[in-house]
């Protein structure tokens, strides 16, 4: 139980050392809520600032408190809030926008350049007893959301996110490149958007030296927010494919030598047709010169994993076919959707969480996902309620 | 069986005059098809023309034959068809574009005003043994999808269409107004194309006197093509909703003595936030006014159903609130769509088929859906096969 | 000059009483600006204020400062401001959103039911000497770009929010029904917009009688902000389209006794074809109903002019035609759009002003205004410099 | 005068072998018309089958007409034309579909695998005296339409497709890269959709060698069908911008040793801002590199120039500033466009031509464009008009 005034977390100093320290308990200022935290999925991002103590260009100067997949309840209301009171349970959307910039005024706020994003240096995460927030992006959780389905809207927005700027819809043909957990994600939300049918493949690997699998990876721990550590990349390509099926995957791809055109081949085999739309998750050079070789004229590939800065690809066959080429940054305008689609019991998200943690092991819990064992481990903030 | 060079077909000659009669078989033009028909659906625009010769503007002067939702074997090809041979199993789209005129171009064929389509005068229909359709119109069925299911994708491409048009993805609060065929199949395309929560309502017959009622009948039936018979209309709310109920719909309202204000009440209460989607499906003006009221500021009311050619709306209310009215005429490229549902399991419409009658006995399958019982009869054109 | 603390401005206590009087300066908060106010110019909703007290439900119960084209000079910014500094010169958005709520989050905040706006009860407007302001809504005037050009953007975005809602694109062909100023402001953005023939007409006013007229009139004044008093619309229907001509109108149609379709034809054969996209600006029933019969099949009919709650429209012809309705709310994300097209001299906006008046002589400027003279009054609210 | 049944026509028959020789005139079918030909234009990709039999995978193996930038008059009408009746002066739209493929179905005929293309072998074009067409994709040119100005739809359709595909619209900041001829088209364009700000550069000549420009140039010549020779493209820079400017440039930046982010900090710069959209008009790597950095957050790049197939990009600096890259392949439903334009006199393109020839001396004519002399070439393929 913390004690009065006291606010336990989990804090990076730098590369390699991570702290369970109190921190002061915030106040909230007239348009924030304090939160009282209850479940905090770790993220691979979280596993990468301990143990490179940065992301890119994103370093780690100050100890900065992690954790942005969260849940919590409300304990205390800033004097302008009125569509939340204490008591009410919220999902945490990370991402703040600090200025009503033109991104954010036509609605694509999550390109803010300025936006607060917790755990992205130099703003602190929500991997704590108590947080405080804008209220404007915590949102209600109807009485049968649990918090671990609110904390697990985070990852499931890439998925949203992705699949809508894809433009998936009703009979879509769907071709997922990359079976990791964003991939899996990509493959869930496509099927329920209405696609037809969807085919996914594991990592290209044959393709690739081990420095730019790193690179890819750190990238993707920086943008996708739900990478698992890049030792699990290896021989788990079976389980992958199989968890793929589980979710709502029609077909899937075991890589080998293949060269990017095979790949592409392969896909259009397997559907009948080629696809309107590929989701790249992996962001490894040869898996999207494949996406683009697979994409069917006229239609999309969505850029989600992000391997190297510079990638060599077939631009004119893209261009002359009018395969339009669109990443995704982060999410916006999800929550709600994701919520109503819980609220609805249209998507079961709760056998991801494989391992739960109370706040106080939080060590421990992270040495586990840095294993990389199971799916989803899971923190348990609030010392009265270690429920879902 | 069919005589050599015979091609028994159902006529309506005028207003109460059905005939089962011979007509040659015809010969297929170079980018035609020649079909040995196999499953016809009665559409309640077939009766319509029986019974009254006429459906709007649309007058049987010349005899002609009825049927639209249909599918077949391909017995013949034109010269310049390659994409289809003999043997292959179609479905049919009962429209086809006789110019390329900008509608066309810009991929709105529906809206060209020159379109041949199957049974609406002079153009004659498909419910005989051959019938000759443009290549293009016949879709390829894959082996696991049965020519009954093929016959389905017509009134299926309502729902798809009026979904497709409304801006229908993931997380959208739906309102479909009236739970007859069309309703209920926009309940069931809304909810593929990831809608979190339908609510449906009976029609506002309280409101409603009967030559209103009539109207919106007759214009129901040309327009949406899948009516049933207007003496059903009456007493079967708690029967419908049910059925809504078990396709998908989240919340059903039964409709007394409310206002259109207070209907839009009770669909924001069930939802719990005024959905961003309203589906009309009756064609009643207050129920219209009741789509207008009740869907959310930047939404989208679309219009299926379709009554009196004049109604009072409270056009303000909706243009200050943004909230877009569109209308739909028929369906475009809907079949691959629906194909590619149909082909993946996703969709089930086989148990809408409720009455099998070989083409012999036309006379009391029309006898049958006129009486309104069961929800489709089927007419079995292929004397060797009546197979679903 | 204003003494030192004091504040003149234009207050309208109630209907008939309008008076010039101190107000205190007010001390922007954290996000505003306090700013000198330069040039406000009256709009036909100030003077409805004026006279009537109220505009359908909204009503002054206390005494409201007038207001709300305007532009100013930065004077003092707040602690978290950093776009803008003192000696700014910013064009003011009357309206400002007061919680991020989905409507804002997704790009409309115009929808946003909390809204503040100027002028309207109960939010005091910006005709006075200094006016504190939302930093995130004043944007800054290139050099090039005068006070009063700043202040005629107010209007000039009903145009520019109108005809994007509409689609106007390359080589549109567009109907604008009404040659009010808001008429005239959609031909010019429409033209800018690539539209390559525009026909305009003048009220349908043989059709109205003086009560739907007046209705028609005040919902106008209430939500297109920018038009003349109800007395001007008589007789000027000449002198109304030669303007439409100078500003871009290709083709004109003066209104005597035609039936609605009798208006479409007309349209129709002057165009060569059915316009693709019509802007309705007088809210008259035969109007919006001759717009729907003008438009092509796949078009858009825009509504502008909002009359009587409830108009009676032939909703099938648009809907079996598959025209889209869409109405228009206020404007967003349209200074910046203005600003750009001002700065590099695309438009040319001075010509509209006719009058200026200091503000000490407002009330003076009211009457002129209200009598229908000229087209803009402009007030120039800084005693130090009274130029454009 | 061409002998009765005599059908002069520019034939390639293999690299450098172009020859004038009589072919019979060709019988329309039922859907086509006879052309007398009027005006042709020549295009880079004539002069470049001329020179090397080849342009990519398209081999002239067979003797083939060139042309495609054409207009005519009808002489004779297939049984099923309606629309067209001889005496019709027309302008020809190059690409038709041949099948009535998903593609033509929803809009992106350009996108049809199997659609005859003028003079791209195998198909011939129409640099003869008679031709035969599709009558759907013959457009009838009003009274106040010069031959010239029909014949000029083509290389203007590029324009207008790109632009449609970048979204440009009021108040877009574009920034358009290479200003070769469709460079400039593109400038015209975009301004007529209402861009605030255009700027242009100069190729970057300085970042290619000799090999990567050529084949940048022959991609291009293929692909948007409007490009000067090579030879031109040296030292012409000032005349280019020059050029710009006239036709409606507002900043143009002249490359030297710029790296690609610099071209970007220079665009940005001059416009105030990053350009919401840039327009790729050379097809050069480090072109398309600077369009990617210029293209503000949530913008658009629109490779038009297309150069080697395989480019090297910063594509994640694109993914996550979602700036989608989407190509053009052609053309499609822009005739309608062109024309509603040059009959409003919105666009002035007659000062392109500034070379006539008979068509007896179509090999003169030729070696003129080869050498780069002016901007257009017309050949005038009727021996009794040889008018604009």
């Amino acid at each position: 139980m913390a004690a009065p005034g006291q606010n336990l977390a989990v804090v990076v100093h730098r590369a390699g050392d991570l702290r369970l320290e109190n921190r002061p308990i915030p106040e909230p200022g007239p348009n924030e809520v304090l939160l009282r935290m209850h479940s905090v999925g770790i993220c691979g991002s979280d596993v990468h600032y301990w143990q490179h103590g940065r992301i890119g260009n994103f370093v780690v100067k100050d100890p900065m408190v992690l954790g942005h997949e969260a849940s919590g309840t409300v304990v205390k209301v800033g004097s302008g809030v009125t569509h939340l009171k204490p008591g009410d349970r919220v999902a945490i959307e990370p991402g703040v926008p600090r200025e009503m910039d033109e991104f954010c005024k036509t609605g694509h706020y999550n390109l803010s350049p300025t936006i607060f994003f917790c755990a992205t240096p130099p703003d602190d995460g929500n991997l704590c007893r108590y947080y405080k927030h804008s209220a404007s992006y915590c949102y209600k959780l109807p009485d049968n959301v649990t918090f671990e389905e609110g904390a697990l809207i985070e990852p499931l927005s890439v998925g949203i996110h992705a699949c809508k700027r894809a433009g998936v819809t009703l009979g879509s043909k769907v071709f997922v490149s990359g079976s990791g957990p964003i991939g899996l994600v990509n493959v869930l939300v496509a099927k329920m958007m209405g696609a037809a049918a969807v085919v996914i493949t594991d990592l290209l690997g044959a393709h690739l030296d081990g420095c730019a699998r790193t690179q890819a990876s750190q990238a993707l721990l920086l943008l996708v927010e739900a990478c698992p550590p890049p030792a699990l990349e290896v021989d788990l390509s079976a389980s992958r494919l199989q968890k793929a099926k589980e979710v709502g995957a029609d077909f899937t791809i075991q890589i080998k030598n293949e060269t990017p055109q095979e790949v592409a081949s392969k896909v259009e085999s397997l559907l009948g047709c080629m696809p309107e739309i590929t989701v790249e998750c992996t962001g490894v050079e040869a898996c999207i010169q494949a996406g683009i070789y697979a994409t069917r004229s006229g239609g999309t590939l969505v850029l989600v994993g992000l391997g190297p800065d510079m990638v060599t690809v077939p631009i004119v066959n893209a261009a002359v076919r009018e395969v339009d080429i669109r990443g995704i940054f982060r999410y916006c305008n999800t929550w709600p959707v994701a919520i109503a689609l819980l609220a609805s019991k249209r998507i079961n998200v709760k056998p991801l969480v494989t391992h739960r943690f109370p706040l106080e092991k939080a060590l421990e819990a992270f040495e586990t996902t840095k294993r990389g064992e199971g799916v989803k481990v899971m923190l348990k903030c609030d010392p009265t309620d270690h429920n879902p």
